[in-house]
């Protein structure tokens, strides 16, 4: 077992006691955290607790005297204290009345492997498998459960969505293991999950997992009744089927519902919820193959089964019809289901934004899909975990703000990007107000500095094809992963209006005018729904090609000014070195991104900068 | 150990007893398979065997009656029975006179790791490692020994140039190991090589690996001493130095020469011969720089040490100043070390040649290498290998073809590409005659039907960056590998002559000349040396970007009439099913290929196919 880590605390510095070993219940911790919290840090004050089990996650907080009395459920009690602690430490006014959170379900969604690799995973190797096992330091997953719990997240899936053998082993011998690990993070209201292989029953002598078949029915029934026995608050399943070469229902010529449906039944006389994940399109697309589109993908498949989903089944939606990528407009699917629990989907693991070495603070993306949509679209909200085994346990000491601001936003869809952002740096560094400003202000631009440097105007998709880091404009133009941007000497983009894939149309009617017109769609998403020519005029007079140009050159000089402005905090270290080692590679990938995406654009257009910047042959 | 494989006989059919286990020398070996030959195929003949110690590797043959008399040396007369059956089976008169080999020093070079897996391996996984050690079935190893020996091939380097651990305990404590592995091996004339990580000293105690430090020297000749001991025959070290990450004498501000020169002291006394490789160049390179030039690295840094070398020292030169692809102009280092023993190096493993799926006959390939460069410019011969576990040892059962001519060029490098191929359809197959050369034109043409659907011209690395299969015209554009096009809107192509990088000037004059002008080069070679519009014309009065849409419409064309010329043959199982399976793939190779290519230029010229071909959007 590794202890590399270096116990760092996160956004938790003044909880520098660990969470001992043995407490078995929120209330317990809530109470220890309370006593290590006042009296190393607002000396003297003390907390009261009132419990009351029907108000379960939901908590109120109230000053009494010189202290606090925290009234609340189970798991409330202990959020209570955490909320507490985050608002004195942002200098927040405390909130007022019950507060309950806006999501029942907060999921963080875990891309480990049990060979100890994480997929898409850059803040090292899994914190709890290696070498095919669980392997784990406890006191490393309760500081982590002490961290979930602190923002709200109440449910933890275990392993990769992409179920590797012998990943499989977690829901048969593997259980008493899987129980030990569900119980160190119990009291910290955390409940596990766990990604199922849908072609399971033909690894345990059926011959099919046909899920109309009352064998396979029964097997999984049977299943889950092991599984419940020994984890028995095991949140439920989350499932990848038929999705880039994973096994599912289509095999057997059964829609997802019918899929869905099947684990759903076997898992509920447990209370498990079944998370089925609607990232389905066809990944062996012909680039020549103009008509299939695939963002158009999971809105064809899933919309026409509304309503014949069971009740705990929950549909799990990308926020944008693609994958991750830094801006695309928000997935057509999730205004299309109002019969079907929804839950919407972002990736803290920087993917396609950065491999937590460039900064992209998230809060700003997670406001305009949510204002686009509308909070209420949704019942539940998933994130891809950003954590690993590094000391600092994001790779990036700046990293661990999106994962505190997504537990914020499951809470409170509306919170404001700006405040969320000042509460984790507040929480995070003690720091003269000015520094802490400055860091403020660098995160809260930083999505805006990374799309401008990168792919232009809502193009995606020029990252290079394996790592998904660095630019390669046309990487994937004859892949089959369909993701083209069908640059030419004439223009670029692709048509999804109603005269192209038609992608535009399966939007709601305000938004499907709006993206339909170049004039009226919004600059960042004009080339994710137009083919256009370099010269076309922008809504600011500019041309296209000009402003690809000018967002290239102005995206990196952020980058450098962002690099001014770290240099000028007195972050403690290691922070700071590995801030400022990040910032120096974040810099240069700025200007490997400028250069590469102005020059592809120039050698396609033969058109020069009006400015006379340089831009090479 | 894995006994997976599946005892084919290559081009070997009618040598079907396995050599037995304890045969201690070549003779005796050679009276077995003249035996197993002559009472399986052509009954009743008798050979005779006359030893000549000092003829070494020579043998004569000559008529006696109905039998054969072979006089040779200890491995020539192995060499003669196998050139007598070899020549029976082509239905070739027998060769007159001594025969001996052209170049000394005929090696197969294999990339395989300890781990099992084989660096740019297409035939399947190693034959002799796993798991971090040797696992093999010796009667395998026997059969390798006998194919190896058929072709005169003398020398196996068994691990990876890219010295991965744990295999520089080849050079300690598995020395016990690799001789016994060598053992197996000697009674067909073929002795071992070890690849060797220069920074082994490091590994070892000593504080640096600096080949003018005294303590290295001597550490090195204390090793040396152990390791001959143990594998008396060993023929030497292959070391990759200073490229791609490599450890080498750069790092203590040596020369390529002091680095080899130590390390060939060392072995000297043993009659070890060390072989440098001369692929060193920049992998870190600026897109950016137009000056750099990838081509030019090898001349520009083994040029100047011409004489510096010791004897025993021989530097090992890859065919073309890039690395194996399909169309590459001679290296210029081959005309520029007149007072350094030089090696040859092709590679076998087809990794940017079509992954032993596509065929790629390599014959006219080497002829061409071996004409423009004068076969005396070398002193020997190496090959990377295309050996693996697959059951027909090459992935792909024509595959063989190179091996086998590999072998043959070793000995004459005179050779003529379509007698070499039909001798190894004829050892091969029993086929009708119209059949056997029905499938040797196939094969003999191979080659440019390859280049002519692939990467027009000379441009080369148009090939995906991570796997080297399949076409991505500009996946390596913008990266650090120095390998570019740089096609735009007006032209393609890099200035290599004088006025460019001067890459030209480093041939002698005559080549220098034909390579400077554009109207001189050889078409195959244009966009190597030169960049040029799209409507230049060439020397039949097409224009560029004419010549490539018809190179690549012609070459699926080509592919297509070789899958009907498959189909039409009598070939026996598995080969049968093998060959016309890739062949399925090569044909849907060939249209991707020819799509993405004439794709990506007509999108950067906007011109169209004067013929109205269809060139997808």
């Amino acid at each position: 077992m590794s202890k590399s880590w270096g116990n760092r605390l996160a956004w938790l510095p003044k909880l520098n006691r660990p969470v001992p070993e043995g407490m078995n219940n929120p209330l317990e911790i809530a109470a220890f955290e309370a006593e290590t919290y006042f009296q190393s840090g607002n000396s003297g004050k003390s907390v009261f607790f009132e419990l009351y089990p029907a108000m379960k996650e939901a908590y109120a907080i109230r000053k009494d005297g010189d202290g606090y009395v925290i009234s609340g459920g189970q798991t409330g009690v202990l959020y209570g204290v955490y909320t507490l602690i985050r608002g004195i430490e942002a200098g927040e006014t405390l909130p007022e009345g019950t507060q309950k959170p806006y999501y029942p379900l907060r999921m963080i969604n875990c891309w480990d492997n049990m060979d100890g690799t994480v997929e898409r995973g850059y803040a090292g190797r899994s914190i709890w498998f290696e070498n095919g096992r669980f392997d784990y330091d406890p006191a490393r997953i309760r500081q982590m459960g002490r961290m979930l719990a602190s923002v709200g997240i109440n449910v933890l899936c275990i392993n990769n969505v992409n179920v590797h053998q012998p990943a499989q082993h977690l829901l048969d011998t593997l259980l008493p293991e899987v129980e030990e690990f569900a119980a160190i993070l119990r009291p910290f209201g955390v409940r596990l999950m766990l990604s199922v292989d849908f072609s399971m029953p033909l690894q345990n002598g059926l011959s099919t997992a046909d899920p109309e078949d009352v064998q396979v029915q029964d097997w999984w029934k049977a299943q889950a009744q092991k599984i419940w026995k020994c984890v028995p608050d095991l949140a439920g399943f989350l499932v990848k089927a038929d999705s880039e070469h994973r096994p599912g229902p289509n095999a057997y010529n059964r829609t997802h519902a019918q899929g869905a449906n099947m684990l759903a039944r076997a898992i509920k006389p447990f209370g498990g919820v079944l998370v089925w994940r609607a990232f389905v399109y066809n990944c062996l697309q012909d680039w020549r193959d103009t008509q299939t589109d695939r963002p158009r993908a999971a809105y064809d498949l899933y919309q026409p089964l509304d309503g014949c989903f069971d009740e705990n089944v929950v549909l799990q939606v990308k926020y944008g019809p693609f994958d991750f990528q830094v801006r695309e407009p928000v997935s057509p699917l999730l205004y299309a289901m109002p019969k079907t629990p929804l839950a919407l989907e972002f990736q803290l693991a920087q993917e396609y934004t950065g491999h937590q070495i460039d900064l992209f603070a998230m809060p700003p993306l997670w406001r305009e899909v949510l204002d686009q949509m509308g909070k209420e679209k949704v019942c539940a909200v998933a994130a891809v975990s950003n954590l690993g085994r590094d000391g600092n346990w994001f790779g990036h000491p700046f990293a661990a703000l999106n994962l505190f601001a997504f537990g914020l936003y499951g809470w409170n869809p509306d919170a404001d990007p700006q405040k969320v952002i000042a509460a984790w740096v507040r929480n995070t560094y003690t720091l003269p107000a000015s520094q802490q400003d400055t860091l403020a202000s660098v995160l809260l631009g930083s999505r805006k500095t990374y799309e401008k440097y990168t792919a232009p105007l809502g193009l995606c998709w020029m990252v290079r094809p394996e790592s998904h880091y660095g630019p390669s404009p046309y990487g994937y133009e004859f892949q089959a992963w369909g993701t083209y941007n069908r640059a030419d000497c004439r223009g670029v983009g692709i048509d999804r209006t109603e005269k192209g894939t038609g992608y535009a149309c399966q939007y709601p009617k305000e938004w499907a005018e709006v993206f339909a017109s170049p004039q009226a769609c919004p600059d960042e998403l004009l080339l994710f729904f137009h083919r256009l020519p370099y010269s076309f005029r922008m809504k600011d007079g500019r041309t296209l090609i000009q402003r690809i140009y000018d967002d290239h050159f102005e995206g990196c000089r952020e980058a450098e000014n962002m690099q001014e402005a770290l240099k000028t905090l007195s972050l403690p270290e290691p922070d700071r070195e590995e801030a400022l080692q990040r910032m120096d590679q974040q810099v240069q990938n700025a200007r490997e991104w400028r250069d590469v995406i102005n020059t592809f654009f120039r050698r396609f257009s033969g058109i020069e900068d009006e400015k006379g910047r340089k831009i090479y042959d």
